[in-house]
């Protein structure tokens, strides 16, 4: 990790605190406050906020960065980076690009997230373009499935997806100890002659190993294959993978409000308690707030995107999933997967 | 319905039979059979079989067209079909395009029963690609929401997103009774700056006014949307609708499948009885055996593309709309929708 060049190493770095912007979100500042100072207070992993000063509750004992300017959830995220030069996001980024802060974890803006830690951190060498790797939850399975790019990316080259393999290799082994990942390739039918051309163009690439060996490709998955066990991580464009992950969360919120409004009717809300105990755990299991939030992957620095909606629990597992990663040495293992692909 | 040259029109056109492929589909021929019998059995509406004599078991008193091959559901479809002129798919469009059906059904291979389609029924005059429509059951709604291009090109151009809202707009009209039906873009945000340069364009478009005035552009939805209840019709290009499909039915089947292990426990078998009432209503809005099946929309007769598991509820569903699409002149309609787009 020490990459960076002023980044501190070894002790240094483990000591260092997680950057929580405090401002974005759409429970913020109480419920990211609220997460950060579980974390600190609960565990050996230091947090600081960034935020406006004064604007941010009761912080407790935490230090924080202060930063004058908030993007909002609706603003461009280019303009405002570029604008917004004092603002919580671009603070946070800062601090880990130098040797403040071990990584940032926001539930803003996105796309002012991604660009605020690209623009400040800066790309790792080789990469195209860094992505987002968004953890499935997969109930029935021992770990969640990695999806990416879940959304930086709206264009994509074939080589751009072999990299997303890569990177998202190196996540999935660091995050979930899974030794040689399964990767597969997001497509409307499992042989390789289906898809776009893009497509059938990286599942060439991948075929062939131009991805290198940190891995096993699998070939195609569908998008009815998010439950399936039959890969670790789904590699696709950025314009497909947020399309397929909103369409799958949505589904999920669906179902499960038909079913608690079921279960709430009078003639069968006295049965309903008794499923209750069953039903809160899968409930728990799909939950987004309990996976740890979204990675940027490709940027020299921890970078975790939690959902916009997150609660105190969201930020507990993202500071902690930062944390971890970041001494675990993430950025270093998908700075070496990465290889240049013509 | 003229269009053909060959077709007759009015109460002859009415007395025609749906064209029934009796050898498509993982359940085929029993079930397709089942369903085609219990339609004639109890309907006014004439049906036909399409399929190899001696194999398609007791066929009652039905008409059928003979067929000597049958297109396997993973053969390549373009490959199948220039070769297996004697297929049931190739006889079952020809029947239509000949005057001796008013339509035709088939549970078999997707991308076949299209192509089929395709090169015997031929394009409508000005459509760039036919496109399927599939309509998504959508339980708290008078009706589904029509998603179109669930698949038959995975490549797409703006002028063929515009001429999908078009046709789309048209089958929902038709379907459902829409006046103006509603008519979005899917995209990985509301705003018209969102998606790729694909949706950008068809999003600029269709602004403008470019579709005509069939249907109200109600901008950018998202994944997460589909059951939100903003739209009528949501138009994508065929690889990202198959995704979307695909992950939400496959959403759909996770959640349906952990919920009824759940409610087989022993501790919870008894109380979980009281709340089946309940559930099947909703499971059944949500099954796509009773929504009719996908429509091939863009060529020259009706083609109702049912799933590959289709039983024969599913099978007397698409004859039913396949009928009722023909008699009410679906393809002039969508015929008369589409303009051509520079």
């Amino acid at each position: 990790m020490a990459r960076g060049g002023q980044r501190p190493v070894g002790e240094a770095f483990a000591a260092l605190p997680v950057a929580v912007d405090a401002m974005g979100g759409d429970r913020a500042p109480g419920e990211i406050v609220a997460g950060a100072r579980q974390v600190a207070e609960n565990t050996d992993i230091n947090v600081a906020l960034v935020g406006r000063p004064g604007e941010m509750g009761d912080v407790g004992d935490l230090p924080w960065f202060p930063a004058s300017e908030v993007i909002g959830m609706d603003d461009d995220p280019g303009n405002a980076v570029r604008r917004m030069k004092d603002s919580s996001l671009v603070r946070a980024a800062e601090a880990v690009r130098d040797g403040k802060a071990m990584g940032m974890v926001s539930a803003g803006n996105t796309g002012a997230a991604m660009a605020s830690a690209l623009l400040r951190m800066g790309r790792l060498p080789g990469v195209i373009r860094p992505a987002i790797a968004t953890p499935i939850p997969f109930p029935g399975g021992p770990w969640p499935t990695v999806l990416l790019d879940s959304g930086a990316n709206a264009e994509c080259s074939a080589a751009m997806l072999v990299q997303f393999a890569q990177m998202g290799a190196a996540f999935a082994e660091r995050r979930y100890g899974i030794e040689k990942p399964r990767v597969a390739l997001l497509s409307i039918g499992e042989e390789k002659s289906k898809g776009s051309p893009l497509e059938k163009e990286a599942h060439g690439l991948l075929a062939e190993g131009m991805g290198g060996s940190g891995f096993d490709f699998v070939g195609n998955v569908e998008g009815r294959d998010f439950f399936e066990g039959k890969t670790d991580v789904i590699v696709t464009d950025g314009f497909t993978g947020n399309v397929a992950l909103k369409t799958l969360e949505g589904s999920m919120r669906f179902l499960i409000g038909a079913l608690t409004e079921i279960l709430g009717r009078p003639d069968v809300k006295e049965t309903a308690d008794a499923l209750y105990t069953h039903l809160l755990p899968l409930a728990a299991a799909l939950d987004p707030e309990n996976t740890g939030g979204a990675m940027l992957l490709g940027v020299n620095g921890v970078c975790v995107i939690s959902h916009g909606s997150s609660s105190s629990v969201a930020i507990v597992n993202a500071i902690t999933v930062a944390h971890d990663l970041a001494v675990g040495g993430l950025v270093d293992e998908v700075a070496a997967s990465v290889t240049p692909i013509d």
